[in-house]
């Protein structure tokens, strides 16, 4: 049926594929927030979600590439990569969101549940890997704009620069437990930008 | 028995109290890479190690506490806090031996199977998050060194400037999954020390 099939580039987003990707989406990050990993499967997602376990498999083949797009649909709604004009701006913008996901209880909730799963469950490791890389090279023209305007080299090295941003951010929300509040997006920001910066002023 | 009491300040590295020791925690940490924290107990514990369970119950009240004392010996002897002379090379080491710990097959599946049952286990998490803010607060002298020297201004903010050196070693153990090498030591320490010192210029 063409209803169930929009042509590419064609903007649906209240049809029924968009309602079907969501809500099986949303099955699957409450089943691994209640449940855990390991005891919930794919027929479950379907049904939880009210449509046919082949809809399910047909574009999600196994539970961990469902966790991985749960994710990925997730964060690109709740953590937007910036473009403020200035690094400085844009370190601290992505910083907060980041932040401001972490600390919101629903955001809480869904990263601590994949990190749990993620950490005893290869198969689902490695879809988490691809997801985080991709977030990460999402984040690369931060950096690249920042070449551009003149404020950091070239041989910057953007990674490294956006993991020393987020990392901080993790370790006080997966390690420490210390509070995390908006002025450590201020303050993290700043430092990276000044080392970013320096760094190269060598 | 004086055998199992050793007197304050004695060094007895041989003694019963030690042996005892080395063997709860070193089978708390086989147990929980074997099984994960919800499917061991203390009791298995006491077993493992040969000792009986009121041994076991007396010094450490809860699997969390044994978990926590185990990395906490962990950490002491495999990341050791540096104190080479400059801000640069103590980051430089200090990164180092978190990178080497983390990359070693025996760190890398205690790292992770601590990650996966902090993240899911509350009672856990607690103890996790004194265990980690020690940790830190171990490595605050670093930064109170450079501050004496001169390196560093008085008000550097020693708990960021410990996270964002470490915190990207962490992005890519726990999410992205990226190759973690020595080169990344050096990388991040020179970023960090280069941030540290130039905000403070301002």
């Amino acid at each position: 049926m063409a209803e169930t099939e929009p042509r590419v580039g064609e903007q649906r987003p209240g049809g029924r594929a968009t309602r079907v990707r969501t809500s099986v989406l949303e099955a699957t990050s409450e089943l691994l927030m209640e449940m855990g990993y390991d005891q919930f499967s794919v027929d479950d997602v379907a049904s939880r979600a009210g449509v046919h376990k082949t809809t399910v498999y047909r574009r999600w083949p196994s539970k961990a590439e469902l966790i991985a797009d749960a994710v990925r649909v997730h964060s690109a709604e709740h953590v937007p990569i910036p473009d403020t004009g200035s690094l400085l701006g844009d370190l601290q913008a992505l910083a907060g969101s980041v932040i401001a996901n972490i600390c919101s209880d629903d955001g809480s909730r869904r990263s601590r549940a994949i990190i749990a799963a993620a950490a005893h469950s290869p198969d689902l490791t490695a879809s988490m890997n691809s997801f985080w890389a991709e977030r990460f090279a999402m984040s690369v023209p931060i950096i690249e704009r920042a070449v551009q305007r003149g404020e950091l080299p070239p041989d910057s090295d953007a990674d490294l620069i956006i993991a020393a941003l987020i990392g901080p951010i993790w370790v006080r929300f997966l390690l420490t437990g210390e509070p995390i509040d908006d002025d450590l997006a201020h303050r993290v920001a700043q430092l990276v930008a000044a080392g970013a910066t320096a760094t190269t002023e060598r």
